[in-house]
C-alpha cells in the first residue's frame, strides 16, 4: 500500500510519499514513490505515484530523460507548462496500461495506478494535478488545496481541519507528518521512510528535500506529542450528561 | 453510505449507527441501521447493517419475529447463543443474496451487505460479531475490541488511540461520538441522526438508547471542543527545526 500527499499553498508546495511496496505477502520492500525532475531557474516537477509499481515505473520512464540517450525522445523537460506535464503523464500511463493491463488481468492483477503531479515551469504559476488511472486528470483549486493517493482516509481529517491556502510551508509540512502518523498507526502497510519535498513558489528550484526514517527526531516528537495531545483533548471532553440510569 | 461501530468492553457494549441512505443521486433519505431484539432478563441482540438496503432489510426480516404470525418461523428469539445469532444472520444474508444478487448484478448494482451483531443471551457472555457479505463471520477479541462497517477509516484512528477493554461505557460512548464527528466531517454521505445504544454486561436489558440529531447539545459540544482541541494540539506542536534554507 501507499500513502502520498501534496498540498499547494500561496507560499509554495509540500510533497510527501511513503516507501512501502508490497508485492505479495512475503515480498515487502522499499521503493521511492517520489520522482523529481528539476532544472534550476527553469522547472521543478514532482511526481508521486500509487498503484502497480511496474505500471507507474514504466509510465514515468516513457517521459523521463534517459541520460544514455539524451534528446532521443520528448521528455518532461520539453513540456511548456504544468498542464502539458499532466497531459504527458496521463498519456504515458494510458500507453503502458494499454500494453500491459490485458496480461495482468489474465492473472487477476490490478493495473491500476495514479499520480499526483505538481511543480512550476518558468513563465507559469505553480500547479498541482491528480492523474487518475484512466489518464484523465483534475487540478487543485482554492477550495481543494491538496491531493492524496493510496491509503488516504486515515490521514485526511487533520488536513481538512488545519490547512488553508494561507498556511505556511513549514506548518503544512508539520500537518503532512501528522497525517502520515495517523495513517501509519491505522495501516501497517504504509511505512517509513517518508520522502519529503518543499517547494517555495516562484523560486524554480527545489527548496528542501528530506527523508524521514525511524531515527528522525522531529517525526518521533510529532508522533509522541500528537498522540498525547489527542488523548488529553479526549480526556478533557466531558462524558455524556444524559440520564443513563446507572452510575459510572 | 453508512457508518456503524460497536465496541465491546468489560463493562458492556456500545453500538452506534448513522441513518443516511442514498439510493441514487437525488434519493437521499433516512433509514435506521440499528435493529434491537430484546426480552428483559432473557436477551439483548443489536444488529447494525451496512450495504444494499433491500438486502439487509430482507435478511433481517427472515429472522425477525413477525407480530402478525408469531411462532410461524425460527427467529432470533429462538437462538440459544450469540454464536447461533451470528450464524442465523449470516445464513439469512446468504439466502437473500442467492435470491436477489443475480438480478441486481444485471443492472450493475452491488448486492454487498454486512452486519455487526452483538449482545447477550441468558447463560452466555456478551459477544460481538462481524458478519461479512459472504455470510461468514468473525468475533471480537481482547486485542480487537470493536468492529466498524461502512465508511470506517476516517473514524478509526481515535478509537485505536483511546479504547481498551477497561474503558467505561460512557467514555467509549464519547469516543464513538468523536469517531462519528471525524467521519461526518470528511464524508458528507454519513449523516445524522445517530442511533446510540449502551448495554451494561449481564443486565440482559437495554441500558440506554438515544437518538442524536442536529440539536443534540452534547454532540454539538463534542464537535466544537474536539475540533478546537485538535487545532490547539496542532498549533502547539513546533514546526520542523530542519535547516530548510529560508525564514518562515
Amino acid at each position: 500500500m501507499t500513502y502520498c500527499v501534496a498540498i499547494t499553498l500561496k507560499a509554495g508546495m509540500v510533497f510527501a510519499s511513503d516507501s512501502r511496496t508490497n508485492a505479495g505477502v512475503d515480498h515487502v520492500s522499499s521503493y521511492r514513490k517520489m520522482r523529481v525532475f528539476s532544472k534550476d531557474g527553469d522547472r521543478v516537477i514532482v511526481i508521486l505515484s500509487s498503484g502497480n509499481l511496474s505500471i507507474t515505473q514504466s509510465a514515468i520512464n516513457l517521459i523521463a530523460e534517459d541520460p544514455r540517450e539524451p534528446g532521443a525522445k520528448r521528455t518532461l523537460y520539453d513540456a511548456r507548462s504544468m498542464y502539458e506535464v499532466a497531459e504527458m503523464v496521463g498519456h504515458a500511463l494510458r500507453e503502458v496500461r494499454t500494453r500491459d493491463a490485458p496480461y495482468l488481468e489474465q492473472s487477476n492483477i490490478s493495473a491500476g495506478a495514479s499520480f499526483v503531479v505538481g511543480g512550476q515551469i518558468a513563465g507559469g504559476p505553480p500547479r498541482l494535478f491528480h492523474v487518475y488511472s484512466e489518464g484523465n486528470f483534475i487540478e487543485s483549486t482554492a477550495e481543494t488545496t491538496y491531493f492524496q493517493i493510496g491509503e488516504s482516509k486515515y490521514g485526511k481529517p487533520v488536513i481538512d481541519r488545519v490547512v488553508t491556502p494561507e498556511t505556511s510551508l513549514l506548518e503544512a509540512t508539520k500537518c503532512v507528518l501528522v497525517s502520515f502518523d495517523s495513517t501509519m498507526r491505522s495501516n501497517i502497510s504504509v511505512g517509513l521512510p517518508i520522502d519529503l519535498l518543499m517547494y517555495r513558489a516562484d523560486t524554480l528550484r527545489v527548496t528542501f528535500q528530506h527523508q524521514i526514517n525511524e531515527s528522525d527526531a522531529y517525526f518521533n516528537m510529532v508522533h509522541q506529542r500528537w498522540g498525547e495531545g489527542l488523548r488529553k483533548v479526549f480526556t478533557e471532553l466531558p462524558n455524556p450528561d444524559w440520564n443513563v440510569g446507572f452510575e459510572q
